[in-house]
């Protein structure tokens, strides 16, 4: 019998880094082989801190991942900018990748990701927990049911993911810095909106794509708050409106309406329970 | 003792009248004394459907209702294009008035209906239940609060308002008719939408209005979906997001995000149930 469990290593030691090697921890199918920074000693503190077994592999710098024979996949929750490098390293030595979201600063270095891993014959996956939570493949169905269960053809979506950054973070968190994480909520926030509007549609490309004048920046020009829209013209007109912002509170929302149900969701990023999630879905109404 | 009892008149027999005919007889200080059909079969037909009191006065014209000396409160749910005429009319009797929504064509329509009440000395409203409703008063009282119980300040509203329009409907409603409803689906629709989010801005008027590019219209121009966004700079910067259309399932959302809480309902313009109304608070979360 072949051994099936998945052996993870970390690249840096990102508070996200957290949940996902408690998550590791929890799959029955994984376990976590190393963990890396920069710094040894950090790389210590956060596998005490996490109680992490005796077993992980405590590395003073990424490359001792990449090079561990022990590792067949590389999580990378690295500052965004640092993707492309990282990542297509991870894959020329022929580990597979999870890379926290957003994946890359652009397209073209998307590309460039996406190239490698699929040169080197490694699996490519992004960060994106709800995508893959039992409650998205439950909505799923909803939109292939026949119209008198289902949602019917979409015509409009509305996405929303805000959180209320502190002073602290707007001063000096990796997310405001054009070196780091030039995307600022656009990239942290409106990933998962703009996410959310493409699963509705298939992952079709819109047509046109419209931001809206509030856009606010910091100093030096990161997106603090951003609202815009998505628009598919083709088979049939769909809109979506988005807004992503660090300067309010927490918001997670998603509402999907069609010609004949909506669907409703305020924790779709991350569910309010661990344990359970839930959606409201209305549907079969008629005007008088 | 004064007699407060307010004596209504209807001027026309529309289904929303049977709603309102009803919640005046709900009322404790209010009576319905006249009804009033440009036929006065199908008047009697509405009464005895409706089943109205005896002591209603049925009547064949509108102008008879305007007459009659025991109407103090005129209700109007007309076709809109037919508003300034009756309103006005009915002022000049020193009626006072309940406009069904929207209240007028475009704002100078709705400046001669505010003049000639405002002239007549008599009482101006409009037919939208939702801000007389007590949820709506409980609400008001989060955007006064102190930040660390309240919403604080808003940054961002979005709220949609669609019903799935029959074939029918779409034919020969008057609210796809240029000569009766040259508003469509924004005034019957997004009339709740704006006026939402004119309420959350303490009905200070936007910097800008944007229409998104995917309005919908039929063969005669009138608007069956729009998706626009409205914009405040001062005091400081809000968006609202707003979707009105015939052609998509029932949805009536209010979402409100400000710097120190969330606001959320899916039923603000007609809540699902009669004797109960909720709406989903959180508030004071941080980021980690």
């Amino acid at each position: 019998m072949v051994d099936k469990t998945v052996r993870f290593g970390i690249l840096g030691c990102a508070n996200i880094a957290r949940k996902v090697a408690r998550a590791i921890s929890l799959a029955p199918n994984a376990t976590l082989s190393a963990i890396a920074s920069r710094s040894v000693t950090k790389a210590e503190n956060f596998a005490a801190e996490n109680n992490l077994p005796e077993s992980v592999r405590i590395y003073g710098s990424y490359d001792q991942v990449l090079e561990d024979p022990g590792v067949d996949v590389v999580y990378v929750p690295l500052p965004t900018s640092l993707h492309v490098r990282w990542v297509v390293m991870a894959a020329e030595k022929k580990k597979h990748v999870l890379v926290e979201k957003p994946v890359a600063v652009d397209a073209a270095e998307l590309d460039r990701i996406l190239e490698a891993c699929e040169s080197n014959g490694v699996q490519f996956m992004d960060g994106s927990m709800w995508l893959h939570h039992p409650r998205t493949s439950h909505m799923d169905k909803l939109f292939s049911l026949s119209n008198s269960q289902g949602i019917g053809p979409v015509h409009f979506i509305h996405s929303s993911s805000t959180m209320p950054a502190t002073p602290q973070f707007l001063d000096s968190n990796i997310r405001v810095k054009p070196e780091l994480d030039a995307l600022g909520a656009l990239g942290d926030l409106g990933w998962y909106c703009i996410g959310a509007a493409l699963w509705v549609k298939g992952y079709q490309l819109p047509t046109t794509v419209t931001a809206l004048p509030d856009v606010t920046r910091n100093a030096v020009g990161i997106i603090l708050s951003i609202t815009a829209s998505m628009q598919w013209d083709q088979p049939r007109r769909t809109i979506a409106t988005i807004h992503c912002s660090f300067l309010s509170h927490t918001s997670m929302d998603l509402a999907i309406c069609g010609s004949n149900g909506s669907l409703h969701l305020k924790d779709f990023i991350i569910p309010y329970q661990e344990t359970s999630a839930s959606y409201d879905f209305t549907f079969g109404s008629s005007c008088a």
